[in-house]
């Protein structure tokens, strides 16, 4: 109904193969390559690392996120 | 059913390319330039500052914003 | 399946353009004038006041409001 | 797939234009009139009234109320 | 796609007319007389009481319960 | 779009009849023998015994518990 | 809309007979093999145990978890 140029998930797109930081709830953090995404903003992620409060917590090595518990992902 | 002579998305069409400040869940907001969005209110914003109660926290580049987690956006 | 004489948004479309306060979700009211609104009670509000536990917090201009975090809208 | 009789909105229906009070989440009721409601369990109140932990806190007028958050409403 | 030999509804179904314990969120619990339910897990119950940690905290009448905030039933 | 040898309801569909332990939300877990589940994830179960933290809270006879409160069921 | 090489799901798929661990809500984890999932991301998994804070606390045996708790799955 609305004509927009661009969309979120294009930006999501531009940033496969690319390392990304996924903002969660809870305080959590993800950084890592981001391999895949689908339209539920789940993401597939390689290397990846959780971090607590900032703070690297535990190699977590290849995972899957679930889009429902992202604030926003930093490309 | 009930003919309304604009919508909220409009609002958010008219605010492309310009300064937004996004008030989500958890006392967090994110300031930055709306790039694009989608009927989820997922937002796509560059040049993005998080802020926590109203402080400057860091710089987050571009960022996809899920649209979830948004209390209001300030136009 | 069921008749009924009018619905919620009616009364919502009545107030398009004039004052009313949403009360949301952790304690948080926005009081301004309704521009326009949707089938998922997102709103656009103009000249917007957040008020925290019932005192004035902050201007905020206009505004896009999520419907998901809303309690009730007193118009 | 299952024949019943009635339904928990018929039940609604029949409470139109009656005094109802809505007890919701975090320990918030408001009572007043059943003006309208839908399919959501959105609900429009007039003369309504906000109570917290059983004690009136304030006159809110005309509602409308986000089916979202209820857990029952007393008819 | 699975074929079983009946449903939770069902089990619901039969406990029309008869006496039920809803367990919600927060630590609330209704009694009272199963009255209609529909889909969503939504109940009318009749000569309602409403118990906090198990004890009686007051009579609520007739019900509209909604299903998004059960735990469980007990039929 | 994804062919995959069994699903996860499959799993549930053998546990019929059989004795097993629901871990939900809020610390809680119910167990009992599995009369019936749909494609939400609710349940139907008999002979059911609330546990709280581990320990024996209360017996509850025969439950509808709705799916969306389980962390997961052990078969 | 968007054409992707390959979806988050895909990664799942090549993890089934695999040891997984499973990073829940309230800091609960499930370690385990991955036996089946599907769309909503609801995963059976067999030689389970619950993890509480990174400790083990108990072996939980075959169980189907609901998708909805998940944060991530770390494959």
């Amino acid at each position: 109904m609305i004509k927009i140029a661009s969309r979120p998930f294009d930006f999501l797109d531009k940033a496969i193969g690319k390392q990304i930081l996924v903002h969660l709830k809870e305080g959590k953090d993800v950084r890592g390559k981001l391999e895949a995404f689908d339209q539920h903003m789940n993401l597939a992620i390689s290397d990846a690392t959780e971090l607590e409060d900032g703070e690297k917590k535990q190699k977590i090595g290849q995972v899957i996120l679930r889009g429902d518990n992202i604030f926003y992902i930093s490309t």
